[in-house]
């Protein structure tokens, strides 16, 4: 027993978590997956798909098939405990994500650009397990996503 | 029983579809969603979301909470036998319905231009109900659209 307590504790500790950037949708905000990344490492949590945020994505993904990108990336959003998405740039794989995390019934937190023009199944969205945050700068963008980890 | 059977017929000749396109996420296809809106009613199945093709769609959302939005795409989604997705410009929107559609054990049919960057979500995605078609000019979209309601 004392055992499985020890387990629970340190699992709450590293939560695992599934960082969800655009792709294809367009990598202009690569160096903000990169901060949130970064973010969430120090926070201690382990970030299943921090593909998300490497610079050299499009080269590992082109020697992978379609169907093995699918499967790498649902493979790790079931092990992860939340998922954190930037959700500025329209993409429809965060947009598919988002929806298979609810499903799943773990936190989600979008955050976006306060000028963002943020789809309204995001931001109209009554499950109280997501959560919308738009972040005026990188200082906001770090404590949102260490208060996020920290209430997990 | 034969006013049943009746009903059952003339539901199948007149399935109800939801229409998914991007909104937020730019709407430089609007003209094709509008190709799509008018394929799909001559071809004898109501659009649920005929919206998505309404070009003073912007206007009137802005009259509407993003609860209200959410709330009635989701309820007409609920209420459709399939889901025909233009997956062209990336759309988190989009991502969210096919997703739900797919949830909800719908078929879905997701269409794009041949040169479109489709995410591997909707490409490798390896559920019997998603069916992935490029189309490389209009004639060949509006059969590919017959083809599916026809087979419904």
């Amino acid at each position: 027993m004392e055992v499985v307590e020890k387990m629970i504790v340190s699992e709450q500790r590293s939560p695992k978590i599934f960082l969800s950037g655009s792709i294809r949708g367009g990598r202009q905000l690569l160096e903000i997956y990169r901060l949130m990344y970064h973010t969430l490492e120090k926070a201690g949590a382990e970030v299943l798909s921090w593909h998300v945020a490497d610079s050299e994505l499009e080269k590992v993904e082109m020697e992978m098939t379609e169907e093995e990108i699918y499967s790498r990336d649902m493979g790790l959003l079931v092990k992860s405990d939340a998922l954190i998405a930037e959700v500025t740039v329209p993409s429809t794989g965060v947009g598919y994500e988002i929806c298979r995390a609810l499903v799943q019934e773990i936190p989600v937190l979008c955050l976006h650009k306060p000028d963002a023009s943020v789809s309204a199944m995001v931001l109209g969205n009554p499950d109280p397990l997501i959560e919308v945050r738009a972040y005026p700068n990188e200082t906001s963008l770090k404590q949102i996503i260490i208060d996020f980890v920290m209430d997990l």
